[in-house]
């Protein structure tokens, strides 16, 4: 939530972590547990008020995935690595990133990515994605599928059945 | 411009810098041309396809500014300082920052922002940018206005008379 008086500027990693590990379904989030519970978020343009975009500062510890492998159908994605060497998985595969490297993953592409920390030391990097209304998420590895609904993302099968 | 096939990652140092200087009318722009030619902006959400919102790695050379002063009425901005020491103009007067510092600008809060670097040495950030239809651009310090058109920014003076 946007301050009353929102400062002029932050230390971002100073910026609380998100508190709420994962809003996957919990039989989904059980069996990657391990690798998310290696990610850390810090939201950013939050507190200067920002609602067209949202931007975090995202850390994975070794190990550690960014999130299951997805596709936005209405929402673009960016991120630019600043320190260490995650990989980036799409469905051409495994491309390793390093610092100053950065990647986009347009709306309506239907490829999935995920980053993944196979190194031993920390990754950081910033992540960016709009907030355009009706997006979708599919996820070709997990029998998941995600809508945005006013209420917050909706879970289901990938069939489009309840979970 | 999109390509055909997007690239999967891309070093962002290696993209190329954006051809044309400045969208300003030529009288504005002869004002602060010096400021202005010490900016280097290189697109990068483009090169995935990225449609939702701009991203570009930014560098000013000492003495450079990143644009006029100015406030969207319905476009976000962020910055995160990637190198170097920029100052931060706002109406609550100056703010240096530093590498890992970011800052945002909220559409329609009517306080204009700048940065300007002071230092000796090239200052570098990332700059992200939504394209939110129907932007006004106000600049306080100048007798300049600006709204987005089908065709592009429309410069007018404040008072919305042609240059």
């Amino acid at each position: 939530m946007p301050d009353p008086k929102p400062p002029i500027a932050l230390r971002a990693a100073d910026c609380p972590p998100r508190r709420r590990p994962s809003v996957y379904p919990p039989g989904v989030f059980a069996r990657h547990a391990a690798a998310l519970a290696g990610r850390e978020k810090r939201p950013l343009g939050e507190h200067f008020g920002l609602t067209r975009f949202g931007v975090n500062l995202t850390r994975l510890a070794p190990g550690a995935i960014s999130a299951l492998r997805h596709a936005h159908a209405r929402q673009d994605e960016f991120i630019y690595v600043l320190a260490g060497t995650p990989t980036l998985v799409t469905d051409a595969g495994e491309t390793l990133l390093e610092p100053g490297m950065c990647a986009g993953f347009a709306a309506g592409s239907g490829d999935a990515h995920q980053l993944i920390n196979r190194s031993a030391a920390d990754v950081l990097y910033l992540e960016v994605g709009d907030r355009t209304p009706g997006d979708r998420v599919t996820y070709p590895d997990d029998d998941l599928a995600a809508e945005i609904t006013d209420a917050g993302w909706r879970f289901t099968r990938a069939d489009g059945t309840a979970y």
